[in-house]
């Protein structure tokens, strides 16, 4: 039985995480990138893991770990637990990977306590979330749903090498990628806990939080051209300057961000031309990331921001053009499951708090197949995609414990 | 007799421009740096339309060409007239060349009209007005007002090549620039046209203006400080996002030089870190460029400008640093050589206009030797260092005859 004084479960995840963040592509830092050697090796592990703990465990087609433990009703629709174990370039050990081991650590839990579950539960290992390597973005996920497009396989890495060349060297078989889709009659609901890659749950002292949605993304390349111009002759009136005017949209953009409730607006990336310091600039190229739980909102957003960035451009005679080029809608989460997730947090003595998630998961894929929900763990300084990555041991316990009482009352 | 509907001195000058145009350091473009072989043949050629104007020519040690054609009075203090010949890389054919050209059309009809002047005149073909090449700037004219610096020898080119080097090249002598300095006392005036380099006279229907003065410039690189963080989950009130922050500040620099009579204030170059869609910016680093005709004014609007920047820092919580590099002031023109201008402005049924000079000229570096004055020629579009460039020969003609009935009164 769990002592809970004595954190067993978060200490067992974090020598798990330890364990698996010695694989990686590059000597000096965690790069994890998806079909690579690092990745396998990774895979292996991981599927030792899987199989200590008891699980029926093997590694799919496209390269991800799944173990399984038969429940009471072999029948019954499955509950899947999981994330993903792929990293960015020079990354944290904990982003993916923690809920990965936190699946297998309630799993082994729930044997150890003798609990035979009374539906199936599946732990996965997706392999490819991080967008690091090739132009795919959640391609394992989205077999398991069935939604994999084959163009995806001639997709090319920054060395030319497509994914279906990666995916054969690593031992993966491209021709029974179709065998991956799950039946959704099969699945009850699938539990995903994550860093929370953000610093509110640190700001509110609080160890976890609950996802109450995954925001939808609006991104757009915009261009602002003017006139160059000595900087010395050319009278202020005068001026078409690309510059002062992209200034005043990205201070719209933020402004646009910041007056909706959980939205975010952000310009990330400007580029000066010609970016002399005595020639006025004659054209800006900037990006913009819009994003929200409320696909309606985020849409009125960026109209708003549009509208805005065409009247200044108006007003100051120069030109304004947008290419937008994603637009992904929000993933609400299930109700059910995120109200015994939010059960258990209070039941932890946790005062429960809904956050919106910022960034994309696997569990945006998994919402085709079934049910999904998601818990977020506290990291140190909201800090992600980094070696400064930090999440501390009690907290990791809290998130094992939150994730085992769910996954009881689900398959009790 | 000049007939004053045929534009014979202005045919004269693009006949002149046109003929120096085919000195080219680049077979395909107009560059002609200073001390390139380029360089060389043009102030040959110079040296050969001075002499054919009547003028006592010679090469001096630094490259400037000066012609002279004594007065009456051999021991009357001498006017002089002048731009330059160097132009930067893809130029056009006017910029400085101008000025050279009209001066030995000046000097060439005085002869066939017979005019003895009463004191000398010297017209002038400076060399190192573009700042192109060596990191020296006004050297040669400001060798004849004998403020010289020997360390600019040391100065080197793109490709190591030093001052010293490429001046023995051309066949200058560096141990004699000491004997170019002139005495103050045997000068009464330097007269420069040149074209405006912006925008003004074109907008106002004018041929030709009158500069004022030219601007002072103040320089500084500045940095701003924030916080990077993942562009989804960093809610709004949470950011420290150096790039709005920076924003803010170029459209207050914007403000800064449009509040003020005469003033300019201009960010051509910003550069954001790490510069991703989906990362907020860290780092900005951004020029500013300020001037005025007044120094005073031009002191109080940087100051405005940094308070405004650290306020708004501030208020953004990120840090902004600043590092000013040049304070170059204003040089005022010599009222009496300008009310000279001015009457034959008005005398060619010219409404005189007075506009400040936002760049930089010889004269600049003259003022130290003896009262300066200039005269502004419309260019189209307002378009220098460019091979856009362009004049007409209407207006050439209409600066060829201020100049020369401003030299008549001078030195009659």
């Amino acid at each position: 039985m769990t002592n809970h004084n004595d954190p067993i479960l978060g200490r067992r995840a974090m020598a798990m995480l330890d364990s698996l963040a010695r694989h990686s592509d590059d000597p000096d830092r965690l790069t994890r990138l998806y079909l690579s050697k690092a990745h396998r090796s990774a895979a292996e592990e991981t599927l030792s893991l899987m199989r200590e703990a008891g699980l029926d465990a093997h590694i799919d087609p496209l390269g991800s770990v799944i173990g399984r433990m038969e429940g009471a009703n072999p029948g019954a629709p499955a509950l899947l637990i999981g994330s993903h174990i792929d990293t960015v370039i020079d990354a944290g050990r904990y982003d993916g990977t923690l809920g990965v081991v936190l699946g297998i650590v309630a799993a082994e839990a729930l044997r150890e306590e003798g609990i035979v579950p009374s539906c199936p539960i599946e732990v996965v290992a997706f392999g490819d979330e991080e967008n690091a390597r090739f132009p795919t973005n959640l391609s394992t996920s989205y077999a398991f749903s069935g939604n994999y497009r084959p163009e995806w396989l001639e997709g090319r890495d920054e060395s030319g090498t497509t994914l279906r060349e990666a995916l054969l060297r690593f031992g993966g078989d491209p021709e029974r990628i179709g065998t991956i889709a799950r039946d959704p009659k099969r699945y009850r609901g699938y539990l995903e806990v994550h860093i929370e890659q953000g610093p509110q749950l640190e700001a509110n002292g609080l160890p976890v939080g609950l996802v109450s949605a995954i925001n939808g993304v609006s991104r757009a390349r915009a261009t602002v051209i003017g006139e160059a111009g000595h900087a010395g002759t050319v009278p202020m009136p005068m001026r078409r300057d690309a510059l002062a005017a992209a200034a005043e949209m990205i201070v719209a953009v933020e402004r646009a961000g910041a007056i909706r409730q959980d939205t975010v607006a952000t310009v990330g990336s400007a580029k000066v031309t010609p970016g002399a310091i005595n020639v006025i600039p004659a054209r800006v190229d900037f990006t913009l990331d819009a994003r929200s739980p409320d696909d309606a909102v985020r849409h009125a957003m960026v109209a708003d921001i549009l509208a805005e960035c065409r009247s200044i451009a108006g007003k100051r005679g120069v030109t304004f053009t947008v290419e937008p080029f994603m637009d992904s809608p929000a993933t609400p989460m299930d109700r059910s499951l995120l109200g015994l997730l939010e059960e258990a947090v209070r039941a932890a003595g946790i005062p429960p708090r809904h956050l919106a998630s910022g960034a994309g998961h696997d569990a945006v894929a998994m919402a085709a197949l079934c049910p999904v929900a998601m818990l977020f763990v506290r990291c140190k300084g909201g800090i992600s995609h980094n070696p400064a990555e930090s999440i501390t041991l009690e907290d990791a316990d809290i998130a094992a414990r939150v994730l085992l009482e769910t996954v009881k009352k689900i398959v009790s």
